[in-house]
């Protein structure tokens, strides 16, 4: 029934693939609005080393421990804690969605030095990644020292201020499992790495993406311990199984297809990462301005509304129906 | 074999009308050029009222009959000659390629005078649609008059010189049947009017595209005759039997999930027709600067090469492969 999708979509894998690079392209100094609309056009990734220093993002020159733990003071902030760092990701056969803690900075940053010199470690991950516009409330304190609007190159291309903003705060264990957003995004790492896995919209297929149950983590501070715990009633929703580091091929066959861009962000680097490109992410620490202070991976991403005229929302539609025609799942809006 | 397919074809054009403007946007002024990248990046046309007025194009001013018959002087210019005005069409059937006689201006504008004033003409149509970079060619003494490059805000977006500019000239009765092009294209009307109904890439499902046995027409001019002669050996294309004017919705069902978009074009307005893009063009008649002279549909256009990065090549790919699917037809490329 689905052979014409299956080899409609392995074509179009193909043919993206031979028409567009297998890297990322990279840019030595900030371009122009119009330089920068190419990349947004043709929905491909760009990196542009050192715009944090070149745009004079003040938190590059800011954000030791001291100024951070004085600006957020006695703030206490929502933070992931996982046993391996793996939040909402699919951990034996089930999403889980991380427990939280409140915690202040200071109490944050210790537990990330705690781990900082450890080569393994089997304690609490901890990972700020609360994803909701969190550099208008909790962090609202750090706005002056990033800017709410992004890069003004974005902000111009994209016609409005970003509709949420956010900053990341972790150690070298998280990672975020491969997902997309219905964003634009700009991606500027600010302490420490990020090295992303990136795949276009059209490879959706080779990803294997299912229904999952629900669960919810819980963490008992008293004995480090964690308990999973399916949702009630239960829930279940779409997830990406595969692990783009150790890609099981045996399970996920259609990865063979895929060809992932990897590229690493260093402090002051930005990622434009296109709206609906399937990303996995990993970080690595690092000091502070002037070189001290706690090794830890601070990021802010600005997340501006993707267009839904043109091509891109209603072609990507397609992918994804005729992906779901080939698993034999139903559409999940009813319509045909 | 093919449901699967076709729903989503289906799909894909609803999906995209619903999220798309069912009219050409319209500007009363010329763009920057990184609010005409918009248009670009999401592969929509529109309309710039009176640009070439306020780009200040030459021709606009010059183009008399008197300064056009001068510049071109003696020189022979293919015509080409039809029936009834449809020349690249189907009819009965057959894909018919015009007949193409060679003439100096001031003879065609003669042909297009004898016809100004009859309601109903059943003479030959004359239509230079040469197409083929003619104003790097018969017509290079009136490059200055319109320029080389297009305009402006086109030129810098897309960032290289157009790779071929034409003028046409033509009367009333000339029909350009629909198809596609891969190229951006900027067009300006000169004199008279131009109509476009315009379709996506995503209704090509809609077009009922199939291949055509072809043939060429011979105009006797002794006799004002002409002869349709089939390709010997048999050589047959694929081409779009749709009349968007006159759509025979029994032959051509599909056509009645499209929702075409039409604007007419005045002197001196510029329209961006991007890549890919259907479009079935009309004229009509118009003085010449000073509202004297022939009247006479003359316009230019730029054509610069589309981007087969990003998504809009590789997904128009997987649309065209599936249509051809539901049709049964093999894919023309041999791969699978």
């Amino acid at each position: 029934m689905s052979a014409t999708a299956e080899r409609a979509l392995r074509k179009l894998v193909r043919e993206y693939q031979d028409h567009n690079s297998s890297t990322v392209a990279e840019l030595e100094a900030v371009p122009t609005p119009l330089a920068f609309s190419r990349f947004v056009a043709a929905n491909r990734p760009v990196v542009i080393r050192d715009a944090g220093r070149e745009t004079q993002v003040p938190a590059l020159e800011r954000w030791t421990d001291e100024y951070l733990v004085d600006k957020l003071a006695e703030r206490e902030l929502e933070v992931s804690v996982t046993p391996e760092g793996n939040a909402d990701a699919i951990v034996d056969g089930v999403f889980v969605e991380p427990a939280n803690v409140q915690m202040r900075l200071s109490q944050l940053l210790e537990k990330l030095r705690e781990e900082q010199d450890k080569p393994v470690s089997t304690a609490p991950v901890y990972y700020v990644q609360t994803q909701n516009g969190n550099l208008d409330a909790e962090y609202l304190a750090l706005l002056d020292d990033v800017g709410r609007d992004g890069p003004s190159f974005a902000r111009k291309v994209f016609g409005e201020p970003p509709d949420v903003a956010n900053v990341w705060i972790g150690g070298r264990r998280s990672k975020t499992s491969l997902h997309k957003d219905p964003y634009e995004n700009i991606y500027m790492v600010a302490r420490g790495t990020k090295t992303f896995t990136l795949l276009p919209p059209t490879e959706a297929y080779c990803l294997h993406e299912r229904m999952f149950p629900h669960a919810t983590c819980t963490f008992d501070p008293s004995t480090a311990s964690f308990t999973v715990s399916r949702t009630t009633p239960p829930l279940s929703l779409p997830w990406i199984p595969v692990n783009p580091l150790l890609p099981d091929l045996a399970s996920h066959p259609r990865y063979a297809l895929a060809r992932p861009l990897r590229v690493t962000l260093h402090e002051g680097d930005m990622l434009y990462l296109p709206a609906l490109w399937f990303h996995f992410v990993e970080q690595d620490v690092g000091f502070g301005p002037g070189g001290r202070g706690t090794r830890a991976a601070i990021a802010v991403n600005w997340w501006y509304d993707m267009k839904h005229d043109g091509l891109l929302w209603a072609t990507f539609g397609m992918i994804r129906r005729l992906t779901l025609a080939v698993d034999g799942r139903e559409e999940d809006d009813g319509e045909e």
